[in-house]
């Protein structure tokens, strides 16, 4: 069944301007009919890409009404052209849609430290205003792709006393992902009526247990960008302590719906793993175990060769820089527990561990005995097939 | 030419007890004539092979007549019998050499947590002491090699006064290596005289100067050990600040052959690589760069795809921790400038930098122009056999 990713008074579009190599789509754009509320959540690398820098400022202001986005180049390291580069961007598309410059918002992925084929830019933006459309959701989201196979998009309902509304969210990611903003690209729209102080904190929650709690590769991007725009079309107010609660609810398990697609389309992944600590002595300690784990390469090639090696699992806890009593710790693949107080429980669990491994998708949980916190984060093997496209990605 | 790694009053031996599968060289005995002074330096991961628990516990005495040592098995998370192994393994070797168990320190490498196969050791240490030999240094080499390709061995030699001494090194180490430790194993033995007190300051400095500043994987071992033997047979004693400066920077220089030689051997490895990092506040902050640039995964990926990607490189320094200001960062490959202020240098430097990329060996130079502080680290390049080591490594 097609899914309808169509939010009241959004359009979007997505077409081919030649900024990638292959003729593929690589220019996206969102537009809400009214000027929408926005919140914004952006990469915490010291090197930021200039429409990092730019929304950053204009996110502020707390209002917009177009997301302009292209992938094949991060314009990241561009420098002053850069930035100028980012905001004629920009003023294209305020200009073709008669709004002001402040109020669109841009954003990059792609190669690191190329100039914006700004002649392309300025040649294709007539034709990207023109494809715009209330189901270009597709279109959009195919357009911001990179190393991505698939698409990544998510819908969710939800309703203020009889009153619907819709969160629609589209995302790219697949390499240069980890914790502390994982995501790339993403973004989010709302009918729903939401202020920019609750919209903003909302975002933030649902990002920090979401997007920043994946890892494909443990690089963090110079491009990291999500973007919540709520226009209010639906009528749908969120205005009191159970309908935010409510609509962070809507917005957590859709951002996690997207954040699982990225990790499970994670460069050359064949398994989707959750780790989860729990018995840590606090959340904070619980979660440097997981994200030590799940960024330990040989924990991931391990994955990836269906090795239930649970030495190499004690081994990436150990090192995480918490203290932890290696004698008390219990790894379960799934149901079956492979050790016990620190020590293997046998080749009949070796054995059925290796079952678990064998499938796409399972859990390994570490109980460190020590308290009562705890903490998951998603992760992926580590294959040939990404090392083959890191090696390969620019030529 | 062949080296001789010969060091006055010093035997060893290697030889093949089946604690490997594939029946090659898996056990080895170091023996000194006399009882040496000794200091260790042993892993941070807080999850610890029986035989560094017993060895630091040894240690403290200052004293050592032999060590015994297998690779195939890292006897770690081998619980309470583990540790019974360990000390049985001691003991064996100091009933057959006549000596006191507690002067016989045991180190251990290859799969976690399995068992010990103690009726393989039991059989093979008559044998293991019948090949002790004054030139048997390249035997225990190979015999403590896990994925290593090549035996690691060095020699140096001193003088006090007119008196030569001699230092060897003999090491093992491929994956699992960063810094905080990143030998895996790693045995030191001069017949220099030399008090317990100096023999573990110095051991210590040399390891920070090495072993700490080399990467390959970014995971640690249960298991690493450096041990520095000193016998005193060539009646050369460092016993004056002078003779004892003169002794570092032989032991610096020999450690510092062995951290190339494990990093050139690296898992998969296929280039040698210096990364430099100039011009910041502190050392600590240069240190912390280099570090997080050596460890990035998609760094290490374009190395191995001979890929002047310098925009991974200014990605990975801006996620190290460290204020900096990405506006003032160059980039060198070797003498090539690929970024000057945060902006690349355009196409004839990056067809220079490539050729550059195309050599073994080469240097990253990352000058943050912050400061005059600076640090290195040395990495290798992350290819598709890493991944292939590691997924089959058990199998």
């Amino acid at each position: 069944m097609m899914k309808n990713f169509v939010c009241q008074g959004f359009q979007a579009s997505g077409i081919a301007a030649g900024i990638k190599k292959n003729n593929q789509a690589d220019f996206g754009l969102i537009v809400s009919e009214v000027p929408a509320v926005v919140a914004g959540v952006f990469t915490r690398n010291r090197v930021q890409a200039a429409p990092v820098v730019l929304d950053r400022k204009r996110v502020q202001r707390r209002r917009c009404q177009a997301v302009v986005v292209n992938a094949g180049n991060a314009n990241c390291c561009t420098g002053v052209q850069g930035m100028a580069d980012a905001m004629e961007t920009g003023r294209l598309v305020a200009d073709a849609l008669s709004i002001h410059e402040d109020s669109v918002l841009v954003a990059s992925t792609g190669v690191i430290g190329q100039p914006m084929p700004m002649d392309r830019v300025r040649a294709a933006v007539p034709a990207l205003v023109a494809a715009l459309s209330g189901d270009g959701i597709p279109a959009l989201a195919a357009a911001i792709m990179t190393t991505d196979l698939v698409p990544k998009m998510a819908v969710r309902h939800g309703q203020v006393e009889g009153t619907p509304y819709t969160v629609v969210a589209v995302a790219k990611g697949s390499g240069m992902i980890r914790p502390d903003m994982a995501t790339m690209l993403c973004f989010v729209l709302t009918d729903a009526s939401i202020g920019g102080q609750t919209l903003q904190a909302m975002l933030s929650g649902a990002v920090d247990r979401s997007f920043n709690r994946i890892t494909v590769d443990g690089d963090t991007s110079t491009n990291d960008t999500v973007l919540l725009l709520a226009n209010g079309l639906s009528g749908a107010a969120i205005d009191t302590p159970a309908r935010i609660e409510s609509f962070q609810q809507v917005l957590d398990a859709l951002l996690l719906d997207l954040a699982t697609m990225i990790v499970k389309d994670g460069e050359g992944a064949t398994k989707l793993v959750t780790i989860t600590v729990k018995g840590a002595a606090t959340i904070a300690h619980a979660r440097q175990v997981a994200d030590t784990v799940a960024s330990s390469n040989l924990v991931k090639t391990a994955f990836f060769g269906q090795d239930a090696n649970w030495g190499r699992i004690l081994a990436a806890a150990g090192r995480a820089g918490v203290f932890l009593d290696p004698d008390k710790i219990d790894v379960f693949f799934n149901d079956v527990q492979m050790v016990q107080g620190g020590i293997g429980c046998g080749a009949a669990a070796e054995a059925e561990a290796t079952r678990v491994l064998k499938t796409p998708e399972f859990c390994v949980t570490l109980d460190l005995n020590m308290g009562s916190a705890g903490a998951s984060v998603l992760t992926c093997d580590f294959s040939i097939e990404y090392v083959k496209i890191n090696a390969d990605y620019r030529s």
